[in-house]
């Protein structure tokens, strides 16, 4: 969570002038999303988020990203809608940084994530793989396996300062995974980091769905893969079946996985795990000291990897056949 | 900038049960305030603040300065007005914090303070002290001249590893600016920080004040000098005199200065200036490394330390006799 930018009124102003919004109250940083800078603003008509896109995201991509958040958002899917500019356009530059402006989302996301919630994740990605379907830009995952690669050796020299052996247990596993990887599976567009952050609730009822920076055309049940890794762990770093249990039948629900993808699940997610643990390790290892961001510990996904290396079949997350 | 410390929605909601306020319908860590963890909340009603007070914060103080908001905010100085309780008390708890609500203001700190700015804040300044001289409570000023040796006693041993020469020139001004220090002049209320990020515009015009939490009791002009360190410098550390001018300005027409504080104004300039070079160069030495929190530069505030003993009369820094 980061503020990169501050920027002064009188870029903001500026910036605001092309957007048909109402007069600015205020903008406060706030203290989300890993990637980007963010800023609540209210004006005189409601509230809004303005997001800098900081130096990880590559410029080129924003017109999948927020063409997707707006493909979605006319399909029912409740996520932040891209605010036009006066000439048509989604993205303006604030202090040397393209940026836009969504639509503000009310709800909270849970800190302590429970069944009900995962179940209504679980349906909520379903939909979005539906509605997806017909959006019509494609863009590759820059975080599957060739990128797995280019993560790793950037950092597999000082892996093993993290925890001895681990260069040697990665080195096994993208092995393994990438040589078992299917390619065959149902694909479309996939969230690819729908982690409990990203996902806003009132109450129990899911409000909406944010961040779609990682956005992306892969395999369907990878997103699910990430899904179960994301928020079917305890603390303690336990599977919690029972949660696995909801999150998977609310995605059949409204997509039932295939018999291809359900016995694809346990490597997906073991792909998944290796993915998060790697760019873990990557930020662990080179990220700047001091920096206003939290480091975020390789070693819980390294568990996770340990964990789906020893399922056998997807009935061990709780999978009900349909 | 900084929170501390995330709270779970489970948390807020039992906290916010014992207020009257609307249901709630988000809350974002806010990237302002240095010392304590901000959240700004959408309710059904409208938006709030709320601050858990970190460790820096006496929890015997915040009747003090959540009172003052309160009384200055009934005689027309705009700052946040404390939300009470349903048991009409002020302070809760969230997290194991003391925790309070309080109105969200709109407006905009300046980044870039003008003239304009300037003289409003002056004005906004001699208010509060007019408001304030009828306030029922008294806080001494922590940050004071003992406050300073406890600060110093505190840093001196590696004072010169931030500049070679640094500890002789400090012990100097210690010594002198204590044993020159006034004591008969005109005192009372002061908000003790009113830096650019605690005062909020819209366009020219000043909305409001915040941050109230140094807050104490000391000499009213102590207060404009901090104001002169605080507006009055350009980036390339040099002092702005028509900034200065209208600072002062904007203060006396609405509260002048009697003659003896005008002599004093170059002495207290010195102590302020000492003041947050201290507190700077304490967090610079002593505070956690890799905190969210950005430490600021003590050597700005030497070089202001210096400015001020090299001047002769208030005159110098554009005031204008009344």
């Amino acid at each position: 969570m980061a503020v990169y930018t501050d920027i002064t009124e009188q870029e903001l102003g500026a910036f605001l002038r092309e957007y048909d919004i109402g007069e600015l109250l205020s903008y406060k940083g706030i203290a989300e999303g890993t990637e980007n800078s963010n800023f609540l603003l209210h004006t005189t008509t409601t509230s809004f988020i303005l997001t800098l896109y900081e130096k990880r995201v590559d410029p080129g991509d924003l017109p999948f990203f927020l063409g997707l958040m707006e493909h979605l958002a006319k399909r029912g899917v409740t996520c932040p809608l891209p605010v036009e500019r006066n000439d048509g356009t989604l993205i303006g530059e604030v202090a040397g940084r393209p940026a836009a402006i969504i639509t503000f989302l009310e709800g909270m996301w849970p800190r302590r994530p429970t069944a009900v919630h995962c179940r209504a994740v679980g349906e909520a990605l379903a939909k979005l793989h539906i509605a997806g379907a017909d959006f019509g830009m494609t863009r590759p995952n820059a975080l599957s396996l060739e990128g797995w690669k280019t993560l790793w050796a950037g950092c597999h020299e000082r892996a093993d300062e993290v925890e001895p052996g681990l260069v040697a247990e990665v080195e096994a596993d993208l092995s393994a995974i990438s040589s078992a990887w299917p390619s065959s599976l149902p694909a479309g567009v996939i969230h690819a980091d729908l982690f409990p952050d990203n996902v806003f609730f009132l109450g129990n009822e899911l409000s909406g769905l944010i961040d779609f920076y990682f956005a992306c055309n892969d395999l369907l049940v990878y997103d699910v893969a990430t899904c179960l890794n994301a928020w079917c762990f305890e603390r303690d770093h336990a599977f919690n079946i029972t949660k696995a249990t909801a999150l998977l039948a609310g995605y059949q629900s409204v997509r039932p996985l295939q018999q291809e993808e359900v016995e694809a699940l346990p490597l997906l997610c073991r792909g998944s795990a290796l993915r998060f643990m790697l760019t873990r390790l990557y930020d662990w290892l080179n990220g700047p000291d001091g920096a206003m961001v939290q480091k975020r510990d390789p070693l819980e996904y390294v568990r996770k990897m340990r964990f789906h290396r020893q399922i056998r079949s997807a009935n061990e997350y709780g999978l009900v056949q349909q």
